[in-house]
């Protein structure tokens, strides 16, 4: 087998960067002998000294990007220090100096992709972002190389690991949301700020990414409906589990009538789909194609060690690919529109808290059977200020939906707001 | 975006055949746009007149292998005939007149794999295998060239969909063995000969070429310690479903202490377990190592147009990996011994037609107990001659397990020999 050395310019020694860092120490070996390929951490960009490990040999840090991008001796850029800014200047350097790019960032490749994939085409360098999107599942390379016959045209689960294992514990141990969010921050499973996760962005960008391949059309983050699950209440966990459904935060990306709809939110799931059993901090992703039925990947979708695999792969696969191919190119090479939301069909349940009086549910059923809503289950909770009404409907019409809740909304039994969920 | 063409000489129009020549004709452009590889059927070999399409072009069809290995148009020649003494002849032939090749053929890679991929390093052409192990899902790309730095130690799972079909029918409606074998055929969900699915050399053939990529070690249809589910009553799958259990067929491949374990048996599975889960025809697969913990792959596992996916995928792999790469090298750059079978810890279920009367318990539990073998579980089932024991052990070395049940057969209490399956 040829034998190839390939010099990593590292730039970042965060969580994943510094997994990267182990994990080649660790296996290079077996990576020469399985691939013929010869990993080399020539450089790294740090500028926290607290986080360079003490038996690093000397020179291999610097604070100073110019030294890995002027140095014609480096061959791959590694981006693992997030942000959409300097990390896009890096990259888009490092290309125009005729090196081929592996990145871990979500949001960067959601929101300027095409830029990076324009100039990896014209520079003929390679861009990998295995690692963007469920960690160490390698759902990047299995859509791009393996789907290539599939006529994909579903892409949908669990993207975010932060929200899952939120949600498995307060599933499983009826825990409240915000001190599970507090734990989870302790343990290192939440960020100090958590916003992206919770609130759905996280997961909206990896959706971009992956319906932009899917479909072989442009999805941005800005064309991403997206709904957290910071209003996800505890009582609406336990409503669910008494229904018979799991709540998760779903990503969502479909063909239909050849337009494209990629949404995020939280959704109930029947205890029998297979996506209510992935708990804590796993990611899966079903794919739906024509010829391929239906095809789940499952595993960590987080942590730098898994994650570092991916990225780890991606080098290799670089290695693997010296000349022009298609891997090289943005899979994006249509323009689709985009579906309407409202336009879309989706069960939903509803929680509303209602007067306890007779001929409320005849109020509301009346309202959603003007608007073609049917309802599939109901239960009423509670007594007095506390009284609730949780209605669990067939498909419908998102427009319709909405419609009728707009109107039950002006009720006066209906005492504030209803909650609802997609149920899938 | 470099365009390329691939001209294929297409071996053989059964099920897999004619389902890639379909794929082929229905995503070209497909395949063309997304990786700029122009994919022409140039010439297909097939002896039976009735499988060739009315509408296909004349001249298109030969019963001449030599007008496709004699062809210096032909670029990729696709296998799909099954057997192991033409089907090898045939790779051979087309890799020493410098043709990359693809093959679905389990059999053949599971038996005459190092001498393929020999001749295909001293050739520097492709050898590509996706669709000999479960369908459409992309395990051996996923393991090949995402599991590179993963350091796998167990691959498991469901590999064979005709038995996993029997046995989801067997669990669900309480159909007996043979009857649902007869329903399968008639589906042509199993074939008029059953003998390689239902005894697991179907299942064996894979693991060997699953374990043989994870484990960078040879491992050959020989190597592997198969069972089928020919002996699995319905009795067995009740007591199972009563325990809480789902019974499946298997596939267990293990690096123990730097030696390799590759068994295919029937099993039983806590209905907790993913893989209960998993039903129909439907194959998954866990790999577990040390930087990923543990993913799954789920998916058809047979079926022609899900599986000519992965062919499909195999040619654009070889069209956009033109220089030579580890992918033209056999994964197996070691020499590991195995792990002797009876040295491995399983914990099993025991089923034993026992004498009606006081003590029978004791004296088997006993034995177990003088071996080592201690008890999970027990049922005591029927009355008479229908009494049964019912049992399920804690795991235990195998050898010992093995030596209490020879020990127990010669119980006067024991009136037949004991049913055995290990419990995962």
């Amino acid at each position: 087998m040829d034998r190839r050395t390939v010099r990593i310019g590292l730039l970042g020694l965060g969580t994943i960067g510094s997994s990267v860092y182990r994990l080649i120490e660790k296996e290079h070996d077996q990576i020469l002998e399985g691939t013929g390929v010869d990993l080399q951490v020539a450089r790294v960009l740090e500028v926290d000294a607290n986080k360079i490990p003490a038996d690093a040999p000397s020179g291999l840090f610097t604070r100073d990007f110019s030294d890995i991008v002027d140095d014609p001796t480096i061959d791959v850029v590694v981006e693992v220090i997030g942000g959409t800014t300097a990390a896009f200047d890096f990259l888009d350097a490092a290309m125009r100096n005729g090196k081929d790019v592996v990145t871990a960032n979500k949001q960067l490749i959601a929101s300027r992709g095409e830029a990076l994939f324009t100039l990896a085409r014209d520079q003929k360098r390679h861009l990998r972002f295995e690692a963007s999107v469920a960690g160490a599942i390698p759902i990047i390379k299995v859509m791009r190389e393996s789907m290539i016959a599939a006529g994909l045209h579903t892409v949908y689960g669990i993207v975010n690991g932060t929200t899952n294992y939120i949600l498995t514990r307060m599933f499983q141990e009826e825990g409240d949301y915000v001190e599970i969010l507090l734990k989870a921050q302790e343990l290192g499973y939440a960020e100090a700020d958590p916003t992206a996760d919770v609130g759905g962005a996280d997961a909206a960008a990896k959706m971009a990414i992956l319906a932009s391949i899917a479909f072989h059309s442009r999805v941005t983050l800005n064309d991403v409906a997206f709904t957290g699950i910071q209003n996800v209440t505890l009582a609406d966990v336990r409503y669910a589990k008494e229904l018979g459904f799991a709540v998760k935060l779903i990503g969502a990306a479909r063909l239909v009538d050849d337009r494209v709809s990629v949404r995020v939110f939280p959704a109930l799931l029947p205890m029998s789909h297979p996506l209510a059993a992935i708990s804590g901090s796993n990611n899966a992703v079903f794919l739906q194609g024509d010829a391929i039925g239906e095809i789940m990947l499952m595993g960590p979708g987080a942590g730098g060690v898994p994650t570092s695999t991916a990225v780890v792969s991606d080098i290799v696969s670089i290695a693997n690919t010296k000349d022009v191919g298609f891997l090289q190119s943005c899979s994006c090479y249509r323009s689709l529109s985009f579906y309407p939301a409202d336009e879309m069909e989706s069960a939903f349940f509803i929680k509303v808290n209602v007067a306890d009086e007779a001929g409320v549910l005849a109020q509301i059923s009346s309202i959603f059977g003007e608007h073609g809503v049917s309802i599939a289950s109901m239960l009423q909770k509670g007594r007095g200020d506390e009284a609730e009404l949780v209605i669990i409907t067939h498909p419908t019409k998102e427009k319709h939906f909405f419609a009728a809740i707009a109107e039950a909304k002006g009720l006066s039994c209906c005492k504030r707001d209803p909650m609802t969920l997609r149920v899938l």
